[in-house]
């Protein structure tokens, strides 16, 4: 069991989760929520494969290492889009991202 | 909204999903579970990674081709699995991997 | 197993969760987003209980009841809101809650 | 956005989450697998139910309360199982399960 080795992964994956689902929530309590759309979406998409990819590696499953691959594009994605905007809770998303791609691409040897 | 032209593979996931989950949890009950133990592993897996994939198609997201492909790269392990047991959860579950990694494949171009 | 004899809650919960994910996506679209923060809201919420109470289930998990039970009442509660609104997608998404929390309902002896 | 004041629920359900997991693969390699079936599905359902617990305390969902009222429950029953069994990954995952519950309990005021 690999639990061990991926705890520094699995704790990106559950703190960037965390960020995207408050900035997708927050995001749409903006004035401007139009604006916000792609914002939203990629919050979504970002936060479940966060979340799927913690519970791949807390179980040492062997396809953790392929699924972490995918989330770390997501997480960039999801990054780069939340970098664009000057509220907190998208320069504390976009910051959560970065770090879980960073994991998520160290982990599955990217 | 390409949510119409993904259903067909929304259903494959949905009906995949449930038979994994069944198939994990009438594993555990077999008297030889220790034979049971990578098939309920990867039913785990698939069952999750074809919720999320019937997700991201229902809201047409924009990485739904890249979660398809990979969930069928698990639905085809987890059907080569239980293709190897012969209780009928394995064999129905077996056929609903197939038939959701085809529908993958095509969905995402692979 | 009680998997068959859940087949109907499990089918209607598999439906209503691709109809929630489906009208959160084309809720975001919308001129007006920002009236539709709410329906966003509990599409996302219902979408996602739904698919963990069809995991459950399908798995004939001892909480499985306990988990439907409060799957209506969210169901319930996205099928008020989206009710609402005009567009087809909410529409549909409001038929697919009332159908999923009365076969929620059913299932749990509510 | 109540996302703060519930930070210390959300990162003991992450915790709990990842204990059950990581328990539930544990199980599955132990010698005598069959005495282990409960424990699993505990597991499972527990992992789950958690994550959903997370993300809806993390969105601010109005039904976060209701969630962490039926999450406390499962993790009750999951450490009681897993209390049971001398294994360090059934310890460490019952006292993470205690400590979720209590968390669960105290946020959703039950």
């Amino acid at each position: 069991m690999m639990h061990q080795q991926f705890q520094e992964c699995i704790d990106a994956c559950n703190a960037c989760a965390d960020a995207c689902d408050h900035c997708s929530a927050a995001c749409l309590q903006e004035e401007h929520v139009q604006a916000m759309a792609r914002c939203i979406e990629l919050d979504m998409d970002c936060a479940q494969i966060c979340r799927l990819s913690a519970a791949y590696m807390a179980r040492g499953s062997e396809f953790a290492a392929a699924l972490c691959r995918l989330c770390a594009d997501i997480c960039r994605a999801c990054a780069d889009e939340c970098g664009k905007h000057k509220m907190d809770h998208c320069r504390e998303c976009a910051a959560a991202c970065r770090r879980c791609a960073d994991a998520c691409a160290r982990m599955s040897g990217a």
